[in-house]
């Protein structure tokens, strides 16, 4: 998605210029993880057009391979293979954050399932897939062209992360469960908080959200702990924790269940965000970095958990940090200026 | 609809920001209409969300009544109900300006003829109706409510002037003249170009078409003279001309039979351009304007002209111009600084 | 008046571009009401040039009814009838926000009692009138004025609020008081703090201005009780409180005594701020609309803090909340992230 | 006086920001003289605030000597002792250039001639003073003021210049008159044209204001040599010559009676603008700096046509330009990229 | 290189905010043949910082390898293995371009030849290397490097093209001449103009210099010839071409020499420049492109010619236009806005 | 130096445009002196070109005098006698600001002692002398330059303040104590904090240095002490403290030997910092101003502790404070906004 910001902390209707960024919750992902140097691409379908792409340049340019993107013939208006949009203002203080999305009709939400060749797509070396809710939930036929590239990405002896994501305004849990029930069996690696976990799969612990004004590390596991039982082929769950005293100060941690232990990373408290969108996905990002460099359980949870803390510093969805700040985050690096 | 610009001249590829503008071809008439100092109000339908309301604020601001606009629930995802957007890049020298439109499942393309009370909003002493060839074309049900409104408006006795404005984006020639043909005998003013008359209409004359290099008056004269023979019950035509030697500078000028005669505006030759969008409408705006104020043919139109000249020395769709300004272009003000 | 301010928190004296914004203490509160979706209108006296315009256009696109501004003929070198000007410098931590007022000279400071018929202005059913002491005492007849203005309204059966607005650039506290006490009979609901009770009224309770650290809950109602004492007449005494640990964090709170009780709302701590400006206009703005929906009191004055500590997270002095904003802070809404 | 702007071609109406810049014939001229690297101060009355420090930093940044500027206590409510300040919008094409003054009540419109030491300014060694007609006009007493600096520049033996630029808005041509036929006598370069000849030394020659199209050569001369024949003690008499086809291009050049013979510069013919506003103050500064250096007329002439001709191609009232620059296009350089 | 340059025409003394462009006249053929589809890479040695992480970004964004890029650990101090920088101001009118380099001890400057393994870098399927006098100049070393790459090149088959692109300020005529004699006969296609064919060649033609007037086509093909009858082996000469009427306006055309024919391209007069930087690289990424695919020499040239005039309407070193725009102006498509 | 900036709290590397502003060590304490209201001028090399004058004007503005600057030809290449650049980030929260040096083979660092005339220069009055570690370290013959200008400014009886200021990046331990050694019997008034005291001077207190939670007051006095003890001709020896719990608040604090007692600022806890840089130097010209002014130990450290702590409420290297606005935050004035 193209995303469209008033500067600063502006409010959309009183907008008379909007800063053009890129993101989208799997694409987050695989940039966060191109970001960290490890070779990724994306597959996605998109017109030939200007606004697509600022998409495909802004991938490329963190090196991001995006040949495997299909391009479809501009529609000149708009009514059917339209680029998808976000309205996204930057809250602060008292005033929440808020997304508008206009992403209804996208070429990929237009896509099939033959529109895509996965058994080329995967057949370069591929290690490992990442998808997910929002991806799942954009079609009738989205589901299909999901499990179709798990299965070709799994036939080449991918790994595969699958970041629950639920949203309310895509569809109702019913059909939320439904298609990730015929995933699950599928999926290595799963992302999710306690809303995806109570929406999509019908696990929920009371307690286990988070308040304003601080996280619930025990009932936290004990939701992971159910998840993992009903679940038991999963290799590791992972979840980002965010508390939100107000829209300027978070607090960001985050759990992994990995190898039949528990890890969490140490807690950010009182955290200065500059823009929050995107902190969630480069957890994940985080997540598949460890677990593909194998990395143990609690050096993982650190890494994605200061990778996740260290994007809300910066403005846009996608990750502006390197390897080398992130691991100065993790080895409790200070603020103190850098000449 | 929403237009976003990349600033300047800039690529909307390369763009990093896009300014934020509102228009669209028959709110741009009646906006322009409201800067020239009369009451005039639109006529749409928009969800209740930020992005719609720059365009209630923009129509605000120039004094314009929004009360007959009716308000949908937001859609969260953009699948329908949406508000239409195009990116423009303005263009310079030999590079073209460019408009992608994305106006497709829009609220107003998903209106239905009984979503408004015409009697109710024209009762209040309205004396002119502008409608179009765009707004006739997004939608399977609008022609009909399009006729709806123009039957309301001809009921307490107002005129309907209708801007042919041909889009091969949005519908067939012979989807158009179907439409057109059964609009017609309901419409006093007709603004169209030899692409709309030809289109639209069915009526060509060879080398009406104005060059890079110049206008062909005898031509443009010839084919209104064509026009008015076949729908003699119009009170008046109006072509604003327009000749493109490159982006950055046109020729315009414009033409009105009305009353039985032709009058041309003067020439306005190498005339420079900020953003040329609206120019042709504020033409249309200085045509009503000139007719609602009982001035004669050559008035009017050398005050449409004026105007749509005035237009394309700032940037944006809708008119930046006050009545001053334009009386100063008509009686050939020059453009020595004015202190 | 035009409100210029660096961008951020630039200063002014390095400043090269300043934003434009429109406020004014008695313009913020309209504006504010307008903004939750009542009428309203603003009686003012303007050049007929593109900077009134620009308070125009602002004060229409929020669908405030301007029609009742006298528009006189621009003076080219601005010896009279100029439009009011301020310099605002956006503090931030240890530096305080400044304002330079440059507003001597302006149309409004010039008009006579006989540039307004009040009678016509207020026939067409208007409920309220909002005034106070910086219109009061922006000239000579400037008390004629507002005191004609309330006559009118009372004649018609309107509420009349007014701000005590203490200015000590403005006037003495003798010159206040002996305006005061001839329009305080006329007044229904006041709005004020120790600093404007104190200067304009003589009533002061030692303790009652808040500390940077705190409020005096106690003191504050014991001086709007000394305060209803002395004028039993009236309906309402309103008072928005802030304490100002530094110029990025404030504490704010409010407190309204009507009908006999008092109600205080919540206390905003550490609430962060974006521009501070206008908040004690919006909490005007929200006890007027509470008072004018018959809310109860302490409803109105959790209304009207939290669309005061709201209207701190944007630039400007003129709210950009909605109502249904207003209303998700008064319900103890979370600042997490809306799509 | 402050400037502000609108960015690019943008109009003050529809502004939200203002780009800020200095400016004023007199002063335009002393930093034009500083920028070619002779030192300049400059004398005035402003007040101690952070709005009158932008001037003082930008005369400063050239190397002008503020030191004989007069600060007074800032009026916090801009009644008097005000900063000048004028909204100027940068036109193009059809569109002239605007600027709206707001410079009544300044400091130094309320300046008294005892406010001013000038024979200690004039001590250290000064060889000219320029001033003019709009500072003559400021208030009732600056002719005065004016007087008194002359007769305290020519005590030490500086030449004397004064630009006539008449101001319709700030004086008729009888009151103009007065004062210049006083000071005439004084002043040894006269700076005027057409315009300001015939208002206030009513001295017109038919046919001597250029057209849209093109200078009268013939009848400038004619003019300037009436001008000598009344005045014969003046040692030159110069004048910018402006065309004006439109907002963005004009036709420049410039005449000097100079030790009994005219020297005329190239025309700038089809001369690209950027900002027309302090051309005419850059030619008075090339002006000075030839005289001062025993430059010979012709070579006076063409020095400040070219310092004339180039301000038009930067942003702001101040030169942005070199000597090195002026003699780049003295000498006929072109514009070919530099490396 | 990352350009810095000041927005619009503003000048660099006076800047406050500098855009980020990458530019470089090598990297920009590169670059300009990938916009038009092709795979292209770049070889260059930078350090490891964010300065240079800009170059990358921009490069990889278009879709050019940057694997060959060999990054040097950063330098604290920046006294080496620096990331080159030019300061360029935009020129508008009489005013010309600008460009300050800064480009001393860069890491490419610093490079050595056993940096890069050439023969690694074109093992893969390289058809094509250009280089020329630019990097053949940054250092003692670099024609070693040049030519490594050119026998590396050659080796696998590939053609080699050298733009020669004399820089008085890298290099003396006698200097270059010593390079470019050892390079030549290794050279298939060459790139220059009279300046460079003159300085690095020895050969000249009198009056083959464009004057701001016009150009001199039968002596810039008597130039051409001369080459060719010296250089026998050259497959092709290209030459861009030029006349500087001032910095606003150009005339562009272009020369080919090849299969023993010429052809020129149409001549693009008074071309609107937005920025001219550039444009002579995409002329040359026009030829390499025409040879790469075949076609004949005078659609080479004319699609040469249009791609250098189109980088002239967008700013930055780079090329921002597609193949379909170049296509639309070879085509002599018209600048009439595109829906 | 001249510094470049992304916006706001924007990363380097994705930064499309950048703010330019001047700073650097000994240039930012003068500055800050200036501001105070003191004639303070600087001494450097700098090329002649528009880079240079940035700095140049910027130091004039603020009313320095350049005239003892030494202007060198400009190189065309940038490979001798560039502008000193840096590119800073201003982190936030987690993430810290960062700066990228690039002063290496400036004009200065090529200076030689002989290119400045010391003994001219300080002939003028001159009471003070400030001077410090990085510019004695920018080459193999600056402590020769540094040694003349003390030796200079000694013999009018200036008074010599050194700024240890130890940057790894520049010079070894080693090389450091080698120098400061040598000059130390010539220098007065001492700055310096744990880190440089140990490094250049090899004293050491445990635990002085202060954490990211608090300072450690009493070792930080017997740090001090133990310089003394080591000097004891010095009158003054001052450190400005810090302690950086994020990048966004630190706490702030100084303190000061001098007239043999200790005097101890304020503490400035959770102190929001807009941009860091410069804030030790203003603490630095504070100390400056107070003991030119004879101000008491503790008036001076708490005049610079809250100089310090002002300049990290603005953008820049450079003060934008006034000594009215110090004197407020020393006084103990609060945020409140000031009208």
């Amino acid at each position: 998605m193209v995303r469209l910001s008033p500067p600063g902390h502006g409010r959309l209707e009183f907008a008379r210029t909007l800063e053009v960024d890129v993101g989208g919750g799997e694409f987050n992902v695989a940039y966060g993880v191109a970001r960290l140097g490890l070779r990724t691409g994306f597959v996605s379908r998109l017109p030939d057009n200007a606004v697509a792409a600022i998409i495909l340049n802004h991938a490329r340019a963190a090196g991001m391979d995006v040949s495997a993107v299909k391009l479809t013939p501009p529609d000149g208006v708009g009514r059917r293979d339209r680029v998808g949009l976000n309205f996204t203002e930057v809250g602060m203080g008292l005033r929440p954050s808020v997304t508008l999305y206009d992403r209804g009709h996208t070429a990929m939400s237009l896509a099939q399932p033959e529109d895509f060749d996965f058994e080329q797509i995967f057949s370069a070396g591929c290690r490992w897939l990442h998808t997910g809710g929002v991806m799942a939930a954009i079609s009738a036929q989205a589901p299909a062209i999901v499990e179709r590239a798990i299965d070709a990405a799994k036939a080449v002896g991918a790994r595969v992360s699958f970041d629950l994501n639920y949203r309310a305004s895509l569809w109702t849990p019913a059909q939320a469960r439904a298609v990730v029930t015929r995933l699950m069996p599928k999926i290595d690696v799963l992302f999710g908080n306690e809303d995806a976990f109570d929406k999509m799969l019908g696990i929920a612990v009371p307690g286990a959200r988070p308040t304003a004004k601080d996280f619930n590390w025990e009932e936290n596991r004990n939701l992971a702990l159910a998840v993992v039982e009903r679940f038991p082929h999963l290799r590791a769950i992972a979840s980002s924790l965010r508390a939100v005293p107000n829209g300027s100060v978070n607090h960001l941690s985050g759990l992994l269940w990995y190898k039949g232990e528990f890890s969490t990373a140490r807690e950010y408290r009182d955290l200065q965000i500059l823009d929050r969108v995107g902190g969630g996905d480069a957890f994940g990002a985080g997540i598949v970095y460890g677990l593909l460099n194998d990395l143990s359980g609690p050096d993982t949870v650190e890494l994605a958990a200061a990778y996740g803390a260290l994007v809300h510093t910066a403005r846009g969805d996608t990750s502006q940090a390197t390897l080398r700040e992130v691991m100065h985050i993790v080895e409790g690096g200070s603020a103190v200026i850098q000449r």
